[in-house]
C-alpha cells in the first residue's frame, strides 16, 4: 500500500497525553496483529514507576498458602498463546446521540495482538483456592487521583471465579513474541478473552482472591451501563464485548468513480463467533452477505471481510455494514444510549459519493 | 508537558496514505513553529519523483528574457524570512452541516513555520516582465489523474500579478531553517503569505509569467467557492484565509473538577491582524476579551490566546471563542455553507462537564 514511499505511514490518533490515549488509526490497519507503533494506549493514570528489574508477582487472599512468583517461575509453568481482540469500552463513543461526556474515541479503540502467558488458573491452583472464593482482583502498578472521589486509586478490577479460571485467561509476559512493551503493561499484563479490555489489567501488581465483592472505582463507578441519564436505575456492569463490525473502506465521504469497489473491514464478538457479515447500500432496506475471510483468524481474533461492490450510477450513497455471531446476537439498527458511553454497537455506517 | 515518560507524544492524525493526507493534533501543539514530524501534511497525488540531485528552476511566459536557476544562484539573492501560518483551504471541513465530500479534515489541516527564500519577485524582476502580463503560474512536480476529467494533471496554480510582486511572496528553500523536508516542497516551495496553502506549491518545476488567465483544474474546479449545492452561481475563488480561531485546552467532552481552568488556543487571519478573541461561556449571549500573548507574533503568524475561567458550578458548558481582525472581519456564528467544504471559520465551541 505504501510502495510510493516507504515513510508514508499511518499514526496513532491522539486523544490525550496526560494520561496517554491514542487510539489506532484502525482504517489502516491491514495487518492481523497490530504492532505497538499503533496499538492502542488507554490508560487512566500517567504511567506507573516500579522496580521492574526486581519484579516478583504475590498471589494472596482467600488462598491455602500465599505465593510470590518470580518472572522465571512463570515462565517454567505451562503457557499459552492466543490472538485476541482487545477493544476499549469506550470504542465509538464519539458516535452517541445525545454526546456523552469522556474520551472521545472514534472506531479505534480496538486492535489485536498475540499474547503468550501463564493461565492464571494454574497460580490460583497452586496457591490453592478457599472455598467460598467468589473472585479474583487484579490490581496494577497505576495510580492517582479520580476527579470524583478525594482520594487516591489503583487501578484495580476483579474478575469472576468462573472467568478467572477459564484456561484462556493469562498472565501474559509476550505481546507478538517479544516481551510486553512497557506501554502495554510490562512485564505482566492479564488478558481476559471476550471481554472488554478494563478487565485486561496491565503492570500487575499482585493477585488476591476474594470471598465478597470487590467495589472498587473502576467496577462500581466506572465500566457500568447507566442507562439514564439523572438515575441509577437498571445500572450493570460492563463485562464481554458486544457484537460489532468496522469498515475499513471506502473512506467516510469519499468521492468515488462510477465502477467497482472493493468494501471491506473487520468484525468481532465478545461471544462465540462471527457468522455473518451483511452491507448494505440502500439504508438498511435490503442487506447482501460479505464475504468472511477466515484464513488465520482464530476464537478470539477479529474477521476480516469484503463485499465488492459495482457502483454504476452518480449519487450519493450510504454504506453499512451489521455483524452477527454464533449466540445470535446482531449489531442493532441504534446503539445502546448509556450515560457513560460503553459498547457502542450499532451498525456501522460511511458515505460515499459516485461521480 | 510530556514530563512523565519522553516518548509520550502526540502524532499526526491520518486522512489518507495514497496520496498522503494527515493532519497536525492542533490541540497538542505548544510549540511556536512546528516540525516536519508534527507538520499537516496535504497531497493532491502520490508524491513525485524527479531528479533533484540536478535541480534548475526555469522561469518562461511573458518575460522579456528567460531564464534558468541553480540553486546557487537562489542562494545569492537577498533573502527573505518569515513565519507563517499554513491553512489547507479545508480545514474544519468535517464540521461543516450539512457535511460536505472530501478529506474529513477536522481543527489540524494547519500548521505554523519559519521559511527562508528568495522574493518571487526578485526572479520576476531579473527575467522582465511584459507588458500586458496578468498572472504568473507556478507548477509543481507532482501529477496524477482526476477522477472528474480523463486526464493527467500536474498540479499548477497562479497567482494574480500583484500578489506575485509582494515581497513576502518568495521562493522557499528553508523551513525551520533547514532544507525543506521532501513532504513539504524540497527543494523549493512557493510561499504567499496570507492566502489559505492551496497557492504554496510545492516541488515547483517551472514559473510562467501569463498574460491571460490560467484555468487548470485546481484553480477552475477546485478552490472555489459554489454556495449552491447544484449549480454554479456565485463561485468565487478561494484565495486569502478567513478571520478564525481554534481551542486547543480544554479539549471537547472533558470532564474537569469545579474550580479554575486555563482555556487557551491560537488565533489567525489572512487579513491584517488579530486584534481581539472573545471567549463565551454562556452560549454566545456575552463574551468576555481573552488576553493574547503577543510574543514571538508576527506579521504573519497566529497568536496565542488565553482566559481564566473559575467553573464554581457543576454542570455542562458549551465554550466558544471568536476571533476578529484588523479589517474589521469576525468568527460568524454560522460557517458559509460550500458545496466543496472550503473556508470554515465558524465561531469556535466545545463543551465540558464540570464534577
Amino acid at each position: 500500500m505504501n510502495s510510493h514511499r516507504s515513510w508514508v505511514q499511518p499514526f496513532l490518533t491522539t486523544k490525550s497525553l496526560l494520561p496517554e490515549n491514542q487510539e489506532s488509526p484502525i482504517e489502516f490497519i491491514e495487518s492481523d496483529t497490530v504492532d505497538s507503533r499503533l496499538f492502542y494506549r488507554r490508560n487512566h493514570f500517567l504511567y506507573p514507576v516500579f522496580p521492574f528489574n526486581s519484579y516478583w508477582l504475590p498471589i494472596g487472599g482467600a488462598v491455602t498458602r500465599s505465593k510470590l512468583f518470580s518472572m522465571d517461575d512463570l515462565f517454567r509453568f505451562p503457557s499459552k498463546t492466543i490472538k485476541i481482540v482487545l477493544e476499549c469500552a469506550g470504542n465509538k463513543r464519539r458516535l452517541f446521540n445525545p454526546k456523552v461526556y469522556g474520551e472521545q474515541w472514534d472506531k479505534g479503540a480496538i486492535s489485536q495482538a498475540v499474547w503468550k502467558g501463564v493461565p492464571l488458573r494454574i497460580l490460583l491452583e497452586s496457591a490453592g483456592i478457599k472455598e467460598g472464593a467468589k473472585e479474583v482482583v487484579v490490581e496494577g502498578y497505576d495510580y492517582g487521583p479520580r476527579s470524583d472521589l478525594n482520594q487516591v486509586y489503583p487501578y484495580a478490577r476483579s474478575l469472576p471465579l468462573e472467568k478467572a479460571m477459564d484456561s484462556d485467561t493469562i498472565i501474559a509476559y509476550e505481546f507478538n513474541g517479544r516481551p510486553i512493551p512497557f506501554q502495554h503493561g510490562y512485564p505482566l499484563r492479564l488478558i481476559a478473552p471476550q471481554w472488554y479490555a478494563m478487565a485486561s489489567v496491565k503492570w500487575i501488581k499482585h493477585i488476591t482472591v476474594m470471598d465478597s465483592e470487590f467495589s472498587g472505582p473502576f467496577q462500581s463507578i466506572d465500566y457500568v451501563y447507566y442507562p439514564h441519564k439523572d438515575n441509577e436505575k437498571d445500572a450493570r456492569p460492563v463485562t464481554e464485548m458486544n457484537v460489532n463490525s468496522t469498515i475499513q473502506n471506502p473512506k467516510d465521504m469519499d468521492i468515488l468513480n462510477a465502477g467497482t469497489h472493493i468494501i471491506n473491514g473487520i468484525a468481532w464478538t465478545g461471544k462465540g463467533r462471527i457468522t455473518m457479515v451483511e452491507v448494505s447500500l440502500d439504508k438498511g432496506h435490503t442487506w447482501k452477505q460479505a464475504e468472511i475471510q477466515r484464513h488465520g483468524s482464530t476464537e478470539y481474533s477479529w474477521v476480516r471481510w469484503s463485499y465488492k461492490w459495482t457502483a454504476a450510477e452518480r449519487g450519493e450513497y450510504k454504506i453499512m455494514s451489521r455483524a452477527s455471531d454464533s449466540f445470535k446476537r446482531k449489531q442493532p439498527s441504534q446503539p445502546f444510549w448509556n450515560r457513560k458511553g460503553y459498547g457502542y454497537n450499532a451498525v456501522d455506517h460511511i458515505k460515499v459519493k459516485i461521480e
